[in-house]
């Protein structure tokens, strides 16, 4: 039984965060924290595949080698990324900065940046955050918000949650997570987006990563925005133990923790496509019938990902020869005469596509009805095994193009 | 010394073309007809990747399994895909029809249809077609005008061009080449969009296909509209050997012909490029110093084809951090630190990237005045090698989101 919970990274015993306002971003809160009350605890992390890799992501991959850390600092407004060998030494600095601060070792900092690429960060800003996050560093669920708030760019919306859940041993754990997300986001197989997971249960660091890698596969990589996957991606979890349950290990592990880890993953997923730049519905886009899962995923991302279908969408466009195309090229093994689709709204469905016939206008009309909504599904039955997958997007809107087309030099 | 020469299809001698309206698309002409004067010659053809094959390209590859064609009937309005027994024997149908009023084999002719996918051809105006289409035959210019013309959907202008080029025996031949593609755009490795080609060279079929493979790699595959790939994209050649050259074949390749065939397939796929859904400037991304070409093609394709860069183009942003994200995750190998970009225009040049460093406002300011301008160029140094490749796409613009977003039914 998994309840929510109310806030995010603060309501698990033993972890305080704060937002502050430092002036690197044009407004709003820019410098965030999180701090292990207990200090460096096991901790995993997934990165980036893209080739070019932020500064941050460097440091904090280092720093995650002994799988512990205690504390992580992050910004928003300058994603530090690509500024060669003076963003390295910035990103070291701010963990030296933070580590000095909380009495800790540099090494059990991770750091992550968002913005800008290409820009350094103004350090004095930077020394600015870590004092001023240092006298509002909290555990109440305000300050967590405020974390949570302190990683948006264009993001219009706070992205956190908690969840308890009782694990085998009938021991409760709780866990939190902020993200942040709203474009260049197609987060890439052992991949994801700025996300961060606090957790009491006690599982060891392979247990942990383990866990999270599963977790991430099915919500954060399961998310497309705009197909363009950034330099900056990364999750890390940290988990102090202080629940103390029987320990969780990579061969022993905890279907119970993972599924309350899987809801933390997916709910922040869900609300990084809801709040995709300029969105007007969110997408989700359910395959169920597929040769297995690999191939449900596949099909899944491609059809939630195409730019046709997505427009479409934002025309309430029932336009399932755009689904179909997408399911074509996505690599995914299916045979086209026993494809079905509908679309599903506020407890409606509408059938477009039955048996590898598309329906006629009445249907298309009544679908396309049901799509004039916030929320909507597209339900993919292929007829080719037992594979199911779930991916979430966001129409293509001229408010994204709008977003993104604007010079900002 | 390769010359463009009038016309397109129908300066080849030997070939005869046509485009009239039946009334399958709502306005303009829709029906395509080439014939061969010989009756069939070598002929190759191309195909799309994607899955879901729409019923004409499952007739035509049948059809070129002799690798001999002596016609190619086509209509737009109406994809024929994803129409299931009905759409294949449709399909047969036309070719019947034709081969029936060109006193051929149905063997002898391919078919092609774009357009919405999942109706049903109307084949009473099929018929029609046909009809009018015998009477209006002709080696004019005009009529291959028409028969380009016929091919169009969203597309706005007409794609066509014709080139004659003296041979390594010093005989002339001449390659003429009609195109469609306005949206559904990103052909897929050993695919391409609709693209007829003819020639009047002497050249068995495998050198005819050997070419062709060749040159559509680094001119239809090198354009990306959106990322979507059709289930109807096909490329022929018919090659009716009239200029009595020495016989060209796959072992005996003639340079100066695949020069002449590539300047063709370039000159269709940049037109297709500038004619992309909505599209206010053309952009060349040319990247020179890759690893090798295959490294090149992926680090040029990925910067075409990414929604971030389309959209900062569309502002005139020279937003530079978004094409090294591209490049990041293109799968090229690269030195982030050696990478130099700059954007240029009508003569004139701006570097935005210098040796993996961006330079400040001044420059970039320079390169967004630059940039506007309805072509420019992206240009990509990495340090890696002497791979060098060139794409071609569009920016990403409200209208493409406005053209793609209506609902149609």
């Amino acid at each position: 039984m998994i309840s929510v919970v109310k806030g995010g990274l603060t309501a698990v015993p033993g972890f305080r965060a704060t937002g502050v306002r430092t002036g690197i971003k044009h407004r709003g809160l820019d410098f965030f924290l999180l701090a292990s009350e207990k200090g460096s605890v096991p901790s995993a992390g997934l990165f980036t595949s893209n080739k070019v890799k932020g500064a941050p992501i460097q440091v904090t991959q280092k720093n995650l080698e002994d799988q512990k850390l205690g504390a992580i600092v992050a910004n928003s407004g300058c994603a530090n990324a690509y500024t060669g060998k003076t963003g390295l030494k910035n990103a070291e600095k701010m963990t030296k900065l933070t580590a000095r601060a909380l009495d800790m070792d540099p090494d059990d900092v991770g750091v992550a940046s968002t913005g800008l690429i290409g820009t350094q960060l103004p350090m004095d800003l930077i020394q600015e955050g870590v004092d001023k996050a240092l006298e509002t560093l909290s555990n109440t669920w305000e300050a967590g918000e405020n974390a949570a708030k302190a990683l948006m760019t264009t993001d219009t919306m706070v992205k956190e949650i908690a969840v308890e859940t009782d694990l085998e041993d009938g021991t409760k754990v709780t866990i939190g997570g902020a993200a942040k997300g709203a474009g260049m986001i197609h987060p890439d197989l052992q991949a994801t987006m700025l996300a961060f997971i606090t957790t009491d249960a006690y599982i060891t660091p392979a247990g942990l990563k383990s866990a999270l890698k599963k977790s991430v596969d099915q919500s954060f990589n399961m998310v497309s925005i705009d197909r363009d996957t950034s330099p900056n991606d990364m999750v890390i979890a940290l988990a102090n133990g202080l629940a103390n349950n029987e320990r969780i290990t990579r061969k022993h592990p905890s279907k119970k923790f993972q599924e309350g880890l899987d809801k933390v993953t997916t709910e922040l997923a869900k609300k990084i496509a809801k709040d995709g730049e300029g969105a007007k519905h969110f997408i989700r886009v359910r395959v169920e019938g597929a040769k297995n899962l690999e191939n449900a995923r596949l099909a899944a991302r491609a059809v939630a990902g195409s730019n046709l279908v997505k427009a479409a969408v934002f025309g309430n466009d029932p336009n399932w020869g755009r689904i179909v195309t997408a399911l074509g090229y996505s690599g995914a093994s299916f045979k086209p005469e026993k494809v079905s689709i509908s679309v599903r709204s506020e407890g409606k469905e509408a059938p477009v596509v039955l048996d590898g016939e598309g329906l006629p206008g009445e249907s298309l009309n009544q679908a396309s009805k049901i799509m004039d909504s916030d929320e909507i599904e597209i339900y993919i039955k292929l007829d080719s095994g037992k594979g199911a997958a779930t991916a979430w997007g966001c129409d293509l809107t001229k408010e994204y193009v709008e977003i993104n087309s604007k010079y900002s030099t």
